[in-house]
C-alpha cells in the first residue's frame, strides 16, 4: 500500500485513500467507523475529506447558487488525454514526474484543462463526479474579489473609501481605516493569526464563528461571521505588506451585500452562473445568520469552475457577451510589481499573479484546489483535489511546475 | 392586521404573515430579531415557518437529488387564472369561499393546477418562487411508497416478508414481526406517539434523532435515525388498523436501501427526477450518518410536485415510457376498502386515498402540503403552504372541498 510522507507525517498515497475503496459512507447505514459527520469534525481531516470536499452540504447548511432556467453552455472538445497524462516535467524538488501520476501524488478529485475554450482533458477521481460539487476552499475568493472589483469599475462601490464608511459598525475593529482597496488585496495589519496547522490559530475561531467547524459544548464565542469579524484590531499598519488573512475576504463580500442589498450567493448566480451558462447549481456554506462564507465556502462544479477561468481568460467576454469589464480582467492580470513575493507571485483583487511567461494568474485553496488560467497559452486548467495537507507548500512542488509544462505544451 | 384563530390561539393572517413583508433573515447581517435558526428550533415556529419551508437546506444538512443533464420536460400552458380564482365554493363547516381568499386563509405558499396535462393555474405565494425547493414534509411518504410499491411489483422486494428478514438488526423492535406491507401501508402497532402539538410525543425524539430538530445542550438519545428506529417496541397488533406514524416509512426506506444498495435521494433521481425531466435539483434532510429522511425530509420546486402528480394520473407513463408499473398505480388507487377512517379516505402505498367521486388519491404533509390527483377530473393539483397549524385539521376543513370544487368545474 503506497504512503506519501510531509512534514514528517505519513499517509496513505493518492490511490490507496480512494474514498470509494476505503467505504466511507458506504450501506444503509454506513457502519459507524465509516461515517463521516460534521459535529465530530472529522470531516477535515485526511483520509475522510477525500469524501467530504465532494459532498459538504450533506454536513451542514448551504445556500444554493441557482443556473437558472436556460440551457447550460456547450464545450467543444478535442480530447488530448493521452498526451497530456504523459506530459514529462521536472518538480520543484528536480524530480522528473509524468502528468497522470502527479495528479495521484497530489490526491487529485479532478482536472479539466481547456485550450482555445475547448475541453482538451478531463478525468475524475475519488469521490468527484461531473455533477458534483466540490469544496473551493480559497478559490472562492477569488470569485468575490472578481465582483468587487466589477462593482469598483462601475462606481458601485469606491476603494479607496475606508471600511467603516460602508459598515458603521465597524468602527473601532482593525477595519476602521483600511481602504477597500487594501481589503481586496490583503494588505491590511490584523491582530489575526491564519495558520492551518495551528489548531489554535484565530482562522479556526473565526471558522467557528461562521459554521464551518462544530463548536464544542459550552461554546460562548462569536455567533455569527460578523459578529466575529467586529473582534478582529488593528495589529502594525495597513497597506505596506500583503498578509493573506481569510477575514479580509469576508469583509469585502460584507461591504458588497450591505451596498447592493444582494448576498453574494445571489450576485453570483445573476453575474456568473446563470450568464456564463454554468451546468449545475453551486452552493455556500452559510453562518447561523444566513450570511454565505465568501472566503472559502463555494462548492461548484469542475467544468463550472473552468467556466469561469474561460471568462477571466477571454478578459470578461462569455458568448459575445462582456460580463466583467476587460479593465478588471487586465489590472488583476497586471498585478502588483510593488509587492511580490519571494516566489515572485503578487496578489491583486483575490487572485494569485504568477507574473510568469504564460501571464498566468491563479485562484488558489487550500488542500489543493486551482485555478490556473494562462492567456499565452490559451489555457485554462481546474482542478480540485483533498490532499491531506491544508497548506498548499506540499503541492505546489509538483502543481506548480506541472501547469507550467502543461501551459507550454500547449502553446506549442 | 388580519388575525386567524386555530384551536384558542391567534396568529396573523396570510397576508399579514407575508415573510418578505415581516423582514425575515433579509439584511447583511439580518438584525437579531429576524434571524430564523435552526439551533433556536425557531424556524419550525409560526410566523417563521412562512420563510424556512422555503429555505430549509439553509438551516440544515441536505443531500442533492440530481435532476440530471438533460433539457427539462416541457409543459403547454392554458392559462385559466382568472376563472379559477373566482371559484365559487363551501368550506366544511357551511362557510361559502372564494378559491383565492381560501388560499391565504390556508396560508398557501404556491399552487399549480394542471388539466390534461396542462398548467392552467400557477401562483406564488410569500418567500416561495418559481424554482425553490419547498419542504414536502409527509408528501415525501408518497415518494417513497411509490418507489416501495415498484420494487414489490418488479419482484425486488416481497412485501409479506417480515422487516426483520430484510434488517436483521430489527429483531427485538416493533418490527420483527411486522410485514413489509403493513409497514407500507402503516398498520401496525407501535408503542410510538405521533401528536404533533404535544412536544412530548415520540415524534420529536425520532426528529431530533434524524436531524430534523436541534439538540439541546446535553443531549444523550439515539444519534441517528436507524439508532432510533431500534428503539420502537409493539403496542398491540399489526395488520388490524390504520395508525399513521412516520417511523413506519423510515423503516420502509430502510428496507429498500439494504436491498438496492442506494440511497432514498438516488433512487428519486434515477427513477424520478431525470426520467421525469424535472427542471430543478431537489434535496433530502440527512441525519448524522447521511441518511436521507424518507418521512418527511424532501424539498421540491412546486412544478416537479405537479410532474410527480402527472405521472400518477397517467397511471406510470411519462413521455410514453411507464416509469411506473400501471398496477402499482391501480392499487394505489383502488385503496384499501377494508380499512375506511372515518372521513372516508383509506391509506395505501403511503397514499390517501379519497374514494370520492373523482377518483382522487392524495399525497398530503404537515402544514398544507398537498398534492391532489383526480383521475376523473384529468386533474392534478399540487400546493405548498405554511399554515401556523401543523395538523392537518385546521386547513382540510377548507383545502378538501376547494380540491374537489375545482376538481368539478375543470370536470365540466
Amino acid at each position: 500500500m503506497g504512503i506519501l510522507e510531509f512534514d514528517g507525517q505519513c499517509y496513505l498515497d493518492g490511490r490507496a485513500s480512494d474514498p470509494r475503496e476505503l467505504g466511507w459512507m458506504h450501506g444503509a447505514p454506513p457502519p459507524a467507523d465509516k461515517r463521516i459527520t460534521f459535529e465530530s469534525d472529522c470531516f477535515r481531516t485526511f483520509p475522510q475529506i477525500r469524501w467530504s470536499l465532494s459532498h459538504m452540504r450533506e454536513l451542514t447548511a448551504t445556500v444554493n447558487v441557482w443556473r437558472g432556467p436556460g440551457a447550460p453552455s456547450h464545450f467543444q472538445r478535442q480530447d488530448r488525454t493521452n498526451e497530456i497524462d504523459a506530459l514529462a516535467f521536472t518538480d520543484a524538488n528536480g524530480r522528473p514526474r509524468r502528468f497522470e501520476e502527479a495528479l495521484f501524488d497530489t490526491y487529485a478529485d479532478g482536472m479539466v484543462v481547456l485550450h482555445r475554450g475547448r475541453i482538451v482533458y478531463e478525468r475524475y477521481f475519488g469521490a468527484l463526479e461531473p455533477q458534483l460539487p466540490h469544496a473551493c476552499h480559497s478559490v472562492t475568493k477569488s470569485y468575490a474579489g472578481t465582483l468587487a472589483a466589477a462593482f469598483v469599475h462601475e462606481g458601485v462601490l469606491d476603494d479607496r473609501k475606508a471600511i467603516s464608511h460602508y459598515l458603521p459598525e465597524l468602527y473601532g475593529t482593525a477595519w476602521e481605516d483600511a481602504t477597500l482597496r487594501q481589503v481586496m488585496d490583503m494588505q491590511t495589519g490584523l491582530a489575526h493569526t491564519e495558520i492551518y496547522a495551528d489548531e489554535n490559530s484565530d482562522l479556526w475561531a473565526y471558522s467557528r464563528a461562521c459554521g464551518f467547524r462544530p463548536r464544542l459544548a459550552g461554546y460562548d464565542g462569536p455567533q455569527t461571521m460578523c459578529d466575529y469579524l467586529a473582534t478582529v484590531r488593528k495589529e502594525g499598519a495597513h497597506g505596506e505588506t500583503l498578509d493573506y488573512k481569510t477575514v479580509n475576504t469576508e469583509v469585502m463580500a460584507w461591504v458588497i451585500s450591505r451596498v447592493t442589498g444582494c448576498s453574494f450567493a445571489q450576485l453570483l448566480q445573476e453575474r456568473l452562473w446563470a450568464p456564463l451558462g454554468c451546468e449545475e447549481d453551486a452552493y455556500v456554506v452559510v453562518d447561523s445568520a444566513g450570511i454565505p462564507m465568501a472566503g472559502g465556502g463555494l462548492s461548484t462544479s469542475l467544468r463550472d469552475l473552468a467556466r469561469f477561468g474561460e471568462l477571466m481568460r477571454c478578459e470578461g467576454v462569455w458568448s459575445g457577451k462582456q460580463l466583467i469589464p476587460a479593465s478588471v480582467v487586465q489590472d488583476v492580470q497586471k498585478g502588483d510589481h510593488s509587492a511580490k513575493l519571494p516566489d515572485g507571485y503578487s496578489y491583486r483583487s483575490q487572485w494569485w499573479v504568477t507574473h510568469n511567461e504564460l501571464g498566468a494568474v491563479e485562484a488558489r485553496g487550500i488542500h489543493g484546489q486551482r485555478l490556473y488560467i494562462a492567456p499565452e497559452a490559451e489555457m485554462v486548467a481546474a482542478r480540485f483535489a483533498s490532499h491531506p495537507v491544508a497548506s498548499a507548500d506540499a503541492s505546489d512542488l509538483i502543481t506548480m511546475p506541472q501547469m507550467l509544462a502543461l501551459g507550454l505544451m500547449l502553446r506549442g
